[in-house]
């Protein structure tokens, strides 16, 4: 049962930001997003004498190890298992995107955990399991558009499918502008949010926000899809912004970014944007207007690059 | 009694961003701002056989014309006043320096047209007059620290004097990033900003955010008042972004000049900023550091026009 897993990176359209518990990863809000085609990782993890980490085929040692092990040894822990594991990861994520990957990476490392103990767990479980490892990795066992409801303890905090075969006409062009370590990482980030004095009042939106989204979602209605996405993620930098230090993920190329979304939405080709834990955007938009705004970015941004996605599948076994 | 009228531009340290009566211009908050001492407008009302209007020498024609007349046309009904009038002002205010003088220039003309008529008005009523043409010229008839209470009504909405000799240590570096026009009047952008679901929890703040500034202001604590007045326009900027549709005045240069008051502070040089509804930013600091600040400025930005400010006096009558 030594199998490869399979787990797509997903982006929140509504957002995970701040913690209730930073041991169980317990969220202070339920997020929603969309897992993408272009970027995954594989794992599996196989017997070994001692515990070993290779990523893109390099042995990783240091923090990067130490993540995973300290992640491997507390799902041994709460299963019964024993034994020193070898881990072998490639990212199918462009280097250079500047996308976090945690998710697809706890996602398949959790699938690929399971595989090689042999336990049977549904994809409930799974989610809960990769939610251990990072929060965002709970919602990449689901393929299209998942649900990480933010529960009240360890057993209620899961995510779940809401539409894994989305008929609505949504890509997604993930815009890397910096390729630059973020200054300040997504925990940090999270840990400084609640002191803003904005915090509350959008955590008291949470539920009204997921369900518009989904209501948007059923209905396939992209325009209220993109406006509620962009309306988080402004939410989100707000936050951000008047934290007590204020502090913004944003760079001058962010700021040119969302100008360009808003020109080129003012000259009436649809687009709408999210920003997560960095200066990079992702645009949503619609397949008839991917190269018009495509172009637009090209010329605007010499040095960006560009990654068309759409929806990615959920957790896979590949043998 | 043809005096000629000076009264100076203030900057809000808590904002004034967003109207209650847009005729009366009543606010939706109180705001308190400094009184700078570089920037003031001179003007002189005098008796005229047709309405005119001189602006540094040029006559006025078209919106500009039309602005200052309504407003004299209103003071002279509220007044019961007749007769045509030629208005003589002259701006001195770098015309580069992207500062809105809206607010010496209507308190300068509230104080020459009283002048004009031989009105006998205490300065609290004079505060009234000037908010009439310009929220923020209510203001700038005080010099110092001035708080504008937002009241209920034309008779309790007006502004006064905190401190007007401030023994404070507070210099203001007007940095000018841009000289473009703004895209967004400051009457746009105040009336989209209550569709921000910030905007009602941070109305819910102002009388402390008030109370907090006052306080610092009471105790000559440049610490505490740099980072309430930081926090505030962070939290204006922070509303834009999330109203619907979110905008911003930001552009690249306007985030690369936090960052780098973010890194200056950082570095052991106590500053902080403020942002009003354009890109450009004012930098608040004490004696001490003003060179350092304006070296590290111009070096980063080339093409910035930095001037420095400290407290301005209120309007006076210079013959």
């Amino acid at each position: 049962m030594e199998k490869t897993v399979r787990a797509h990176t997903n982006i929140a359209l509504i957002k995970y930001w701040g913690k209730a518990d930073a041991k169980l990863r317990l969220p202070l809000m339920s997020s929603l997003s969309m897992t993408l085609d272009q970027f995954y990782t594989d794992t599996r993890v196989v017997k070994s004498d001692q515990d070993r980490f290779f990523l893109n085929g390099s042995e990783q040692t240091g923090s990067s190890k130490q993540r995973v092990f300290d992640y491997l040894h507390v799902l041994q822990k709460r299963l019964g298992q024993t034994g020193h594991l070898r881990v072998e990861s490639t990212n199918h994520v462009p280097t250079a995107a500047g996308l976090a990957s945690s998710s697809s990476a706890f996602a398949a490392l959790a699938g690929a955990f399971c595989a090689y103990y042999k336990l049977e767990v549904s994809r409930k479980e799974l989610s809960r399991l990769a939610r251990l490892g990072s929060g965002s990795a709970s919602r990449s066992i689901y393929g299209g558009f998942a649900i990480w409801q933010k529960g009240t303890d360890d057993a209620s905090s899961y995510a779940y499918a809401l539409d894994e075969k989305p008929k609505l006409d949504l890509q997604l062009l993930a815009v890397e502008l910096n390729q630059q370590p973020k200054f300040l990482s997504s925990t940090g980030g999270m840990s400084q949010a609640p002191s803003s004095p904005f915090f509350q009042p959008w955590l008291a939106r949470n539920q009204e926000e997921l369900a518009a989204m989904t209501k948007a979602i059923q209905d396939n209605d992209f325009s209220r899809l993109g406006q509620l996405a962009e309306l988080n993620a402004n939410e989100m930098h707000a936050i951000n912004l008047t934290a007590a230090p204020g502090f913004t993920y944003f760079e001058p190329a962010t700021i040119a970014a969302i100008k360009l979304v808003q020109k080129i939405r003012a000259s009436g080709i649809e687009c709408y944007y999210t920003i997560d834990a960095g200066p990079n955007v992702k645009i949503l938009c619609q397949l008839k207007n991917v190269k018009e705004i495509t172009k637009q970015f090209v010329s605007e941004f010499e040095n960006a690059k560009i990654v068309m996605q759409s929806f990615g599948p959920g957790i896979s076994y590949l043998d």
